[in-house]
Parts: structure tokens; sequence; C-alpha cells
């Protein structure tokens, strides 16, 4: 597949016009062309660029509507409920980390329940933006139907994204961005686009044999879930916790709903909660955060040369190169943006 | 090996025996002794009966103090920080989780951080305990070093167990309890007792080739972490922020405390969240909890006439069945009990 460059710059700039002429305000297309630019410099493409044109028609079947914000349907000191309200997916979830750091400030600890939610596209996005606030950040989000808990042979749960977060020393956090499945379908997406087969076992095919063959599993819907039975419960857990909290629909109901209607991933729910250490008083972490890092990068390695990173790490050094040198992607996903 | 069956009840007198010779108070015995039992009836042995020697003899070494209990080191609103102080690891998860849902009647959400602990045993328990005050629970520990993050050939983090609870009626709650090692220590003790073989790769031998033989993992201290780099990121995160907000140790520190002080494994981190439903007002999770359930229990499952079950669903059955038949425990196991 042809890979072009492009730099970021334009990318954002593309962006921004394709959601003005969509109606969005100025202040509103910047803020979503940012997130989606940020993850392309991360090198979440999957979540970027191979996901432009999906969010951009989502403003013609009307599940993303321009200048709405999510509506608060119920609080409590340090717990509130949104309802999305057809906002934009990232800012959506960017207001809602942002106001769990809030409530992390004034009470210790905060959590935001939202539900009838869009998609967030790269849920490590709210991570970073939890621990650029220097808060500890924990977020998740259900999905539609996409994966088969464990002994079950059909999709029956989500994977349902995990994000982690702990704030580093001079902005190198330790963030992790990881789905309930081996593999998320937006890594099946670019590894068969690249017409490559994935590192490690990744799904059944329609045999029902375990294959790295990321088309196969795609077809199947039968992604395995991250250490099988234990990425299939933890996918199960999350699910419940957030419809309980939000008050939403459950991947099931969602699943309903988003075939019923025809449309888009969506009438997700999602969780934020964020924790301020600062509010504990002192503590040693640099002399901890230095004994973790240590230890991941001066163990012996598995491949003679290599150097293990710790999660998060390598998305600087991404973020910086993206920022002097450009990004890589498929030539044909940049032309359907252009084209949108 | 043989196996012989003793009442629950005979479990909890023992033990309680034991203690009170130990110097430990009658009621603090009991909640010990109750708590061991439990897990042994939701047939968690390799956390209760199989490690009630090593609790035994900690109270020798001095880093369990009968009548101990945690103690305060700082808080603010919604989130504390308590330091173990040799109080025994059932003892002090229990207080902390419970003072974790109190601060979540306050304040909607509520954290507990505790440094300097013992080992909790099996962490599902605390999610039980936070359920059946009809929280949302979330806990986890940090362990000394026993499994090598992803891409390195040696130990360097802990498997970290994760757990998550979400209250569900009548007391069927979702609980899932995970190490981020696809097998934890005392499944690999239980399955080697067993004289069996893992159900899924389990780790790396001497030679670095990759085992079901559970005796070759837990001589490398090479088990795979749960999803490869999955369980491995998950590890380094969970312990990165049970050291950050107990201002406690991290896994390589507390081994180093382990092996200077030839002790049981101790130092350790530990978190305990706990998020209250009921102060967001009304939810429709009846119906979100039947929609979950059902989509488990009546998927078309991998193995004819297996019924799939949700994380959590089989231990009520267990803990019935235990009352009344007993459990099924190793003889030697047993008589090292009686004998210590």
């Amino acid at each position: 597949m042809a890979e072009i460059t492009i730099s970021i710059e334009e990318y954002r700039k593309v962006l921004e016009e394709k959601l003005r002429i969509r109606g969005v305000s100025e202040e509103e297309a910047r803020q979503i062309a940012g997130i989606f630019a940020t993850n392309a410099a991360d090198r979440v493409i999957s979540h970027s660029i191979l996901r432009t044109v999906r969010m951009l028609n989502n403003y013609s079947t009307g599940i993303i509507v321009p200048g709405r914000m999510p509506q608060k349907v119920s609080g409590f000191r340090a717990v509130e409920r949104y309802d999305a309200n057809c906002t934009n997916g990232v800012v959506a979830a960017s207001f809602c980390m942002n106001r769990a750091c809030d409530l992390a400030q004034e009470y210790g600890l905060g959590m935001v329940a939202l539900r009838h939610a869009n998609h967030w596209m790269r849920g490590g996005y709210y991570g970073w933006l939890a621990a650029d606030r220097g808060k500890v950040g924990i977020c998740w989000t259900n999905t539609r139907k996409n994966m088969p808990s464990w002994g079950s042979a059909e999709a029956n749960t989500g994977n349902n994204p995990f994000i982690m977060a702990v704030p580093g020393t001079d902005g190198a956090h330790f963030v992790l961005d990881s789905a309930q499945a081996q593999f998320s379908y937006g890594k099946l997406e670019v590894t068969r686009k690249a017409g490559k087969l994935l590192p490690v076992d990744g799904g059944y095919d329609e045999e029902g044999n375990i294959t790295r063959d990321p088309a196969a599993i795609e077809k199947t819907k039968r992604p395995l879930p991250a250490g099988f039975w234990k990425g299939s419960g933890m996918s199960v857990l999350l699910d419940a916790a957030a419809a309980l909290l939000s008050d939403g629909d459950n991947t099931m109901k969602a699943e309903e709903y988003i075939v019923e209607n025809k449309v888009d991933e969506c009438d997700l729910c999602q969780v934020f909660i964020a924790i301020d250490p600062e509010a504990l008083g002192e503590n040693r972490f640099r002399e901890v955060e230095k004994s973790i890092k240590d230890a991941i990068h001066n163990a012996k390695p598995v491949t003679e040369g290599a150097t293990p990173r710790y999660p998060g790490e390598k998305i600087r050094g991404y973020r910086e190169d993206a920022e002097k040198n450009g990004i890589s992607v498929p030539a044909d996903a940049w032309e359907k943006i252009l084209a949108v």
C-alpha cells in the first residue's frame, strides 16, 4: 500500500476546514482537529487518519451535532453524570476528563460518567490529559459488540479500552491504553492494510481455527480477549460499571440501537476518574519513578540489543518526530479525507 | 496428591486457635479466620489453605503484630493515605476497603491508599466486600518481583492483581480478580500440586522455551504477562500508581526490603477505590445487568453443552456447596496447618 508523508499542520488545517463546512465553530474545529492531529503525531493512525471520514460523516447522520456539549444529568460532591447530547466524541471525553480533574482538585479525586457517547477515538489521549494536569487518570469506554466473551463462539461483549495514566517527571508520563482484545480493530485494520500478519494469535477464522490473519478476524468478529478469560472478564466488568455509573446502555443495548438506527458506533458509556496525588501531601515518587523505569531499561532483554520501554515512553519521541518530519499515512486514506 | 475433606467450620476454628496462641485477640482472630475460611469456601485454596502456615509464621518474624491497625498518614476529603503498621494483611485491606466505602457514602466516591502492607491474600475478597455494600469497588496491590515486563528476560515487575466489582441484584455480583500474569503463583502451585499442566502457555522454562509446566515457571520466575505487552503494561501502571498514591515502595524496592530482611512478602502498596452508584440517583441497571448476563449465558458456546459464566458467578454456588459439603484440600497442607 502506497504511503505518503504529510505534515501534522496540514492534517490539522484540512480537518479544521472540513469541520467548518459542517457548521462547527472555529474554536470547536480547532479543538477537534488538534486532538486528531495529536493522535496522528503519536502514530495512532487507526484512531485519527483512518477514522476521520467516518467521524465527519457522523455530522450528516446527526449523531454528532455542531456546538453541543455534554449535559449534566445528576451530581453529588465528587461524582457527576452527563448525557453526551450528540457532542463530538473527542470534545465530550476531553470535557469529562477535565471535569474529573477539577473534582479531584476539589475533593482529592473525582469521577464523571458519560452516557449516549460517540466514539472517543483514542482513549490514551485522555490519560495524557489527566497526567499533564498532574493527576492519576483512569478511564474506560464500552464499545459496540465486537468480541466473544470467554467460552462464547460469537461476539457478545465489547473490547472496551481501559486507560491508566500516572504523571512522570517533566512530562515523561506512564500511560497505558489497552483494549480488552489482544488486538483492537484499529490494529487489525492497520495490519491488514500493511499486508502483514499479527505478531501473536489474534482470533478465530470462519472455520473456528486460531489465526494471525487480521482480515479473517475482522470477518468473524471473534478476536481473542487479551489473556483469554482475563480480558474477557475485564470487558464484562468495564461494561457493567460504565452502564451502571452513567445509567446508560451496555454493549448489547448499544449494538441494538446502532443497528436499528443504521448509524456509526454511538450510544456508548464512558467513565473518567482522576486522583490528585498532591492532595495527600509530599511523596518520594521521583525515586520510585526512577526505580521503575531503570528496572525496565536495565533488565536483560529477550532480544539482544533491544531496550524495552515503559508504557507511553515512545510517544514523546513520536510527537517530536512528527512535528519535524511529518507522518506517514496510507495515500488512499489521505485522498478520501481530502475528497469528503 | 491425596485430598481430604474438611468442613469450613473446622478450618475456621483451627485457624482461630492458632491465631489466639500467637497473641491475637478473640475478635481479631475471628475476623482473620473468617476471611481465610471464606476464601477457602470460594475455592481459592492458594490464598487460604496453602498460605495459612506462611501467614502464621509471619507473627514470629514480626512483620505481622497482633492488635495492630493501619495508621493514617494524611487525608483530604475523599482520599486518605495509611501506613499498614504491621497489621495482618487481610485485616488492613478490609479496613481500607470499608473506609473507601465510607468515603464513597460521604463524597460519592472515595480512595484509600495503603503502604508497607502485608499480603492481602485474595484480592477478590475486598471486591465482594465493596459490592455487598452496594458500591462499585476497584482495588489493586503491587507484589514482590515475580514477572518480567514485556521484552525483558528476567523478573523486574510484579503480577499486581487488579480487582473490580459491580454490585448485582440479590448479591449476584460481577467480581473480577485478575493478576497481570496469565497464571498467578497460587495457580501455578495448585496446578503443580495436582500434577497437571496449564491449559494455555504460561511462561518460560530454564532454556528460554515457552512452557505449560507450572514448576518450570516457578523456577525461572518468568511467567507470561496476560496478553503479553498488555498485562505487562498494566503491571507497570498499577505499581507506579500504588506507590505514588500511598507514598510507598514499588515492586523493586519492596523486593530489596524483603531480601535484605529475609522476610515473607511485605512492604507492598495497595489502592482501594469505592464508588456509590446511589449518589447519582436512579438507574436502570437491573435491565442492563440482565442484558449482560443473558448475553453471556445465551451465546453459542465454543464447547457444546457448556454454559459460559460471568466473572464471580460460580462463587455463590461454591460457597453454598462448601457450607454443606466441606472443601477438598491437599492432605499434607492440612497436616502442616495442624502442626504449626
